[in-house]
């Protein structure tokens, strides 16, 4: 693939902190746990950032109000259109809604049914498209031209980087206040607009951080690229319960971040994910959906040194239908 | 029943006071949730305490500790006991562990697994007895005599209800860091430990916020009682699944201050618990026990005015089983 880039397009920590105030009364501070059975159990203290529990159950919200809220009012009245599994859907149309933008959300026919209803009651028109004969990306892109509506990308761009960023931000801001300092924070991973902007305001104000992404095995397309020094795909047809997590590489943008930023990519399996989901439901009372449980699985399964460190993990969401989340406990 | 009492032993809002320096670092400062679903639901604002996310998965620690920290060194090394379907029994345990105090539990044999296995993870002895045909109050006093060792009540003492009252100490500050002062606030009531020394720290904040408590249906001892001017007691045998709110009439300390304190109390079904379990998980992505979702069943079935009003509920606990958990979102 292509990776020649203008860095001028690349956001900065400044980005972050302007996404930061233009979030304000948007998105919710989540909550920073300190002092769960998470440390007992590492040996060492692990901070976790509940992004769960976010306004639409996802961070995505973060970015999406971040680069709904600097459209023109031409490109407004224009509406939008996004491409999402379920939780940039939900991000967008919520944010639409606040701004009075009419949102065109088109969405796999398998997509959770807990997001296509979420994303349904902020008001948006659904497209259901077929995920094994379909393209999300012809679709909407030929209703964005169509309509002369503005597209909003899951990742690939500066303004929702920089509205992620924020997580970061906050977890950083947040392990102040604990009189902490994180020695390393575990984040997952698709396209990476969570983890570049997030990374970029860890490593602005902790340039010792290390940032690494976590991502389902089979899917670990950014793992494989930071490795190899330039975006991989992932094998066609791979797939994990991680329906959130499922991006065939990693943004362009994204990437050039992450290479700059982070230490490092883990992996973890399906398995291992609804142990993960389990461990939350009885310890840390917390609902999380697959895709919002692999940096938690990473932790619980020993894949980065705990002990006599600081570790935080991000919970990136909670929109889950209930029969996954069944599955997932009888499973723990 | 009698309800003479010399009112120079019922706790003051100072105490509360006094029991939040003690409980710094010990009992987290949980999150109070604004901005939920929640909001449009009821027409007016919610503010949402998950104390089902503070250490041992509830509140109980609060007063626990707060009892068990103004021992005397003879009555440390004496041991403490403790009866308690669940709870309580993991807060005793945990505070009695980080004080280095030995503590014996008896629970019912029918206790949540969750609770059973919290309470042993705390290094717990525990005693089970069968709640059909034995007395816990018999075993447990029994034991404490046996041993010279301190019991510790679940509700009906000055320094646990000061210790639960807390909870409505942080509410209050949270809540004015929001820019919000509750109208009403929804407690959930057992013996009222939590919900009497939560009133007095809320209405001396301000005195105009009506507390109210909310019970199981058939086990709603205090609301009678309340509106008798007496304390009442349940029908033997009267069960419900909120297995911490079985108590059979409100403690003597306790039922004098919610006289003074309360605005009146409100109950819900077992049915009406499922379905605010299943809300949660779907809405708020937390897992709550029954007991503890008392207050949102309340809320959920309209049963107080919430038009235009700002209503705070306390979730009180998060200890649940997944089969019971299981059910309730198969119900909702």
């Amino acid at each position: 693939m292509n990776d020649e880039l203008n860095p001028g397009v690349l956001p900065t920590f400044d980005d972050v902190e302007a996404a930061a105030e233009r979030l304000v009364g948007v998105a919710w501070r989540t909550p920073l746990l300190a002092g769960t059975p998470l440390d007992v159990l590492t040996g060492g203290r692990v901070l976790v950032k509940v992004e769960s529990l976010q306004r639409t159950g996802s961070f995505k919200i973060r970015g999406a109000y971040n680069r709904l809220v600097q459209l023109d009012p031409d490109e407004r009245a224009a509406g939008v259109v996004a491409f999402s599994s379920g939780n940039h859907a939900q991000g967008v149309a919520c944010a639409a809604a606040m701004l009075g933008i009419r949102a065109t959300i088109v969405m796999p026919a398998d997509a959770p049914r807990a997001k296509l209803e979420g994303t349904r009651a902020f008001g948006a028109e659904i497209i259901i498209y077929d995920r094994e004969r379909e393209s999300r990306e012809a679709i909407a892109s030929s209703l964005a031209t169509e309509r002369g509506s503005t597209l909003v990308p899951a990742f690939d761009d500066p303004h929702i980087i920089a509205g992620q960023g924020t997580v970061g931000l906050e977890l950083m801001q947040q392990a102040r206040e604990f009189g902490a300092t994180p020695d390393q924070v575990l984040i997952a991973c698709s396209g990476g607009g969570l983890v570049s902007g997030s990374a970029l305001a860890i490593r602005e104000l902790s340039p010792t951080t290390e940032v690494l992404c976590v991502e389902p095995a089979g899917l670990d397309d950014t793992r494989r690229s930071l490795e190899a020094g330039h975006r991989m795909t992932n094998a066609q047809g791979a797939r994990s319960i991680c329906d959130g997590l499922q991006s065939p590489s990693p943004g362009v943008l994204n990437f050039a971040l992450m290479r700059k930023l982070l230490a490092g990519g883990v992996t973890v399996t399906d398995a291992q994910v609804q142990q993960a989901m389990g461990w939350a439901f009885r310890h840390l009372k917390l609902v999380i959906e697959p895709s919002g449980a692999v940096a938690l699985a990473a932790l619980l399964t020993g894949q980065v040194p705990t002990r006599g460190r600081t570790t935080a993990i991000v919970i990136t969401g909670g929109n889950v239908d209930a029969t996954v989340f069944v599955e997932a406990l009888a499973h723990a």
